[in-house]
């Protein structure tokens, strides 16, 4: 059997009862780490686990997936992920080998970001599609989340921003000398992402992000314990002044809310507000949503 | 501590390490039953937790919430719920009153139809708002879900349509008459949904769901092992005609693929396919898809 086992979020703990049975089955465990991360090494999975991680990277996945479904129709064999194994594009490639190969496939499901989401107090219903933002450089802005988020927008739709991350990147000059030295990883922060979206609104100027008028949520480590998971929600100025450690330690994302915000919503997002005050007056006189008060 | 967890999909083994800790510690744990329904019995979540589940229904959860809340402050109380705590608003409410209380929270996530429907090949990040699909009577069929479908159809996203469940309804006689009789729960299926779906269309003739030119998917008890899970990809014509018994038992739910679907998407959603060759040619005459073939 070839197991693709989630996650969830956090730490070893997060694994289901039935993930956990699964692994501690098979000979050989792959630990799929380029996607997302965890908020724990690797050798804290392994002892809780009680078994050996091999890391799989996105080019092992994507050129070597015999290797790691070798032998799987006679024994266990098992790819852990971060989160949910629907997250990513690559794990519906491994299935489809496998089942090419007649070697049976079980999916663990898990909690992702996809739907933990709901923390922040947002219904997960009224949420459109989700966007991601890569890191900007100089010469490479690109900017078709926008016009993603302008379609949310104007359906008044709630938006998840997953925010880039970048692990086992070369330099530009490592990468043209073909030397295999990878820079650190690097996490996009919050306001970094809300200063990329409100540069592009500088560029196209269709409206539908505004500093002082547009609410938006920051979460950081959801499905941490209170020390770990941060939410912080206020305008997008608010969110793009907060201070870069504000939100800690990855991964983060960002919501914007959408114009069909439901009081319910906007009084529970309330309690991680950087300035309640503000917080209810855009709702009310923006977004003009119902408040009591 | 308060203790909001999510048991996942299938059965007793579904929850998290974390969570199963967490129940294992409390003197209450509440089970809340009408939301959606795992596959299992009480009594085997009862022996799998070693905890005797309190069954707390909506009227329950929205009226005593302080005798749920009770004594949280000074000794651990867990309510579960299935899937994660965050699909229904009653999760948020109990939330706010006990942080009213001063009662720390502490919510375990899992995996719920929200992402798990991404077990259907298609990608999480191109669905558009959710949307809830109840049983329509003689004289009762709200058909609000239509606008919805047609805003994410217009984009070209996908849609999941939840289906209705009814657990604990009394009749109209018996609730005119205040005798606390239930009926059986019933849960739509899939070609009952499809149904609605066609009847409304058929009044408002906006012509975005067409019997041989929309495609769709249904899928029941997700995160089942091969003997339970089932996932069927056809166009909406295919999916009305299948047999009653084809989704097998509770819980059902149906996606309407949406104009943007990738080709992977259809290649992977191809190997749950009623007619294969058909689904690839709507795919591809009518989606415009770009398939190889």
């Amino acid at each position: 059997m070839f197991y693709i086992i989630g996650l969830g979020l956090c730490d070893e703990k997060d694994i289901t009862v039935r993930g956990l049975e699964a692994v501690k089955s098979c000979s050989r465990v792959y630990l799929e780490a380029y996607t997302s991360i965890l908020m724990v090494e690797k050798s804290r999975l392994e002892a809780f686990y009680e078994r050996p991680l091999i890391l799989a990277d996105r080019e092992m996945v994507e050129t070597e997936s015999d290797e790691i479904l070798r032998d799987a129709d006679k024994e266990n064999v098992a790819m852990l992920v971060v989160g949910d194994p629907f997250g990513a594009t690559t794990h519906t490639d491994i299935i489809l080998r496998a089942r090419a190969l007649k070697i049976p496939v079980r999916v663990v499901h898990n909690a992702s970001i996809m739907n933990a989401v709901g923390a922040c107090g947002l219904q997960l219903y009224n949420f459109g599609q989700t966007v991601s933002l890569v890191f900007f450089t100089d010469t490479w802005k690109p900017d078709s989340f926008y016009d993603k988020i302008k379609e949310n927008v104007d359906l008044g739709m709630h938006t998840l921003v997953l925010l880039d991350i970048k692990v086992k990147e070369q330099s530009e000059e490592n990468l043209a000398r073909g030397r295999k030295i990878y820079e650190p990883p690097r996490y996009m922060s919050i306001p970094q992402a809300v200063s990329q979206l409100l540069e592009i609104e500088g560029l196209r100027r269709s409206g539908i992000l505004s500093p002082e008028e547009t609410l938006a949520i920051g979460l950081s480590r959801v499905g941490g314990d209170e020390s770990q998971q941060k939410i912080v929600s206020g305008t997008l100025a608010e969110l793009v002044t907060q201070p870069a450690d504000a939100f800690g330690e990855p991964l983060h994302s960002l919501v914007v809310v959408g114009k069909r915000v439901h009081h319910l919503e906007v009084e529970y997002a309330q309690q991680f507000a950087v300035n309640e005050t503000g917080w209810r007056h855009v709702a009310r006189n923006v977004y003009k949503c119902a408040l009591d008060d």
